[in-house]
């Protein structure tokens, strides 16, 4: 178990010296950790956007995997940090609905209330629990696993509300949550949602445009094309063909998308 | 051969969700490959800022690395997937010049058209390859070896027009391929084109600029002066002493830099 | 000693594919180093932010962990490299200041002057030293240990003029030195020069703005406001609740704070 996988989630940044720190501290407790960045570039103080990265992310990694969450704006106040395990995976965050995600697509769950100091650091800082408290949980807990160990038992949790599609008759209204790095737009319309409807006869709507239809893949478009498309992370997204959707079309966050037949 | 190096080469984004993704899959097969990020900077579907990138950079690892690209503007058409080895090292890329680089510098080659989905996660998407197939390709090759299993062996591949300099009678015409952080311009002329020339009597052409003489190191030229060089990755270079040159000159990628003696 | 941990800091930008040139050379001469990434993204030739970057984060390190640092605009010149070990932990640097930060807070100070090319590649390029020299006297260094055999003892040291606050009668001036990813202005006012005053009756300038007392952690205040807190690198920090202090009080690095009772 000691090479165990842990991740890091954070909004400190890419190259953020804070990330480095953590690292610090849990190979100072276990050297043998194996340490994966999931991102660092959570935009500051977005719970939300936190809690999409781990939705999307964490199912690929091995069993045991221990995911350690860092997007904290109330650090040093009387929020709680978790450890909560989903099914077979561990999860360290504070409790401020970073779990959201993860929690609503986990079969079992068991949470614990990280109330004991003697896997803390000796000092903990008032501004950075995920240094003081997280990291070092994280690095005991991959050496001899017993999450219980941590604190007591809870079955509360913060959860954010997370947008879920609305249905009416004929439509289907969704939004844009994330934006990826070749500005597709990916909505919270699931390739399960949109089961059982005709690819073709679907039309969907976003700020001022109208694409007709889905595409299986960007290369089956021409270039500088709108599509639409259900994709890798199983879900209704847009893009431009060779191009950037988000950018091209001035589409924000949150944007209505809406799918008719 | 389990601890084998398997490194990550994508125009996804620093941070980006989708290299997780590919990380958790690997350590899933694999939990004790060691994953190395090349770079995730490459800019949007350039495929020749990925060949340019591996080529500088794998040389330097250790045999038997398994190299993972994916800049894939075309992924889910009828595009290929390609498991290379030159040399000593392996290559996973789709077949869409990204090897030209590589390719070009290899004494000894094995192609392998990677066709057996038994090493694939079991659901492919249509938009992403590199974490349904080539990431769990790298982690089955990492723990076996023998590339030959994962598909035919194949002698085509297609291949860039990577941009080679033209030789005048007295002088050599080439042009910026890659501007580094410092905003130092990479040029596609060799040291070893421009081996048998006094270094004193060059004269160096770029934009509006005459540069006289190579430098042997940034430091030997004043604070702000524009200076030519023989650089670490055996091109010319021209550079800003303490400054930016991409910035200063208002130099694009793909701009000519004549060499004249 | 094999899976030594050898971390890398570098003003070569994140993604950067200089840095995955020297984690191959580290690998192809140990293959079981743990590299890890402390910060790419140190501002270009800023040697005094990469000697606060390593200040900050190296102490968080296990023993004998070895710490790369190129930030380096005198390359290839004389300037010395040196393998310092300070307490418990090995540095590889150019000797241009750099390790300011962590020599003053070290107890123990053992320095060699690298100057054995037996351990170094075999072609040595007058521009990068962090690829040529440091990082194969790094992975040598985690083989056998034994700093010594890599060059000469030497007592000398580049050190940079560390701003140092300026005591008066009744207070303290100081200055911003480094602005984190959510814009906090980090002083180098600490937390123990801070001892001894009523928390309460503190007053904190900077620009035209002026804070009464301290604030515990960020969440003690109210949205948007500009708060003071003794940070997590215990040093003085200022901050907009839930905001972008840099930008919001267009604050630059080296601005002036002044602490009154």
């Amino acid at each position: 178990m000691a090479n165990h996988v842990i991740t890091l989630t954070t909004d400190f940044g890419e190259g953020s010296p804070y990330v480095a720190a953590m690292k610090g501290v849990i190979l100072a407790i276990n050297q043998d950790a194996k340490i994966i960045d999931i991102s660092h570039s959570i935009p500051p103080q977005d719970i939300q956007a936190g809690a999409f990265a781990w939705e999307e992310t964490t199912k690929w990694f091995p069993e045991d995997t221990i995911h350690v969450g860092v997007v904290d704006p109330t650090v040093g106040t009387n929020r709680r940090i978790l450890l909560a395990t989903f099914d077979n995976q561990h999860y360290i965050a504070p409790d401020n609905g970073l779990l959201t995600g993860v929690a609503r697509a986990a079969f079992t769950r068991r949470i614990i209330d990280v109330t004991d100091p003697a896997f803390w650091l000796d000092e903990v800082s008032a501004t950075f629990h995920g240094r003081d408290i997280m990291a070092p949980v994280a690095a005991h807990l991959s050496l001899h696993g017993e999450p219980e160990r941590f604190g007591d038992p809870t079955d509360e949790m913060v959860a954010l509300d997370l947008a879920i599609p609305r249905f009416n008759p004929d439509q289907i209204v969704g939004c844009v949550v994330s934006i990826d790095s070749f500005g597709n737009l990916i909505t919270n319309i699931t390739t399960e949602m949109a089961k059982g409807f005709s690819r073709k006869k679907l039309v969907i709507r976003c700020k001022n445009c109208e694409i007709q239809g889905l595409t299986r893949t960007y290369g089956d478009g021409q270039m500088g094309e709108l599509v639409a498309l259900l994709g890798s992370s199983q879900k209704l997204e847009l893009a431009v063909v060779g191009g950037h959707a988000a950018r091209e079309m001035d589409c924000p966050l949150g944007e209505s998308v809406i799918v008719e037949w």
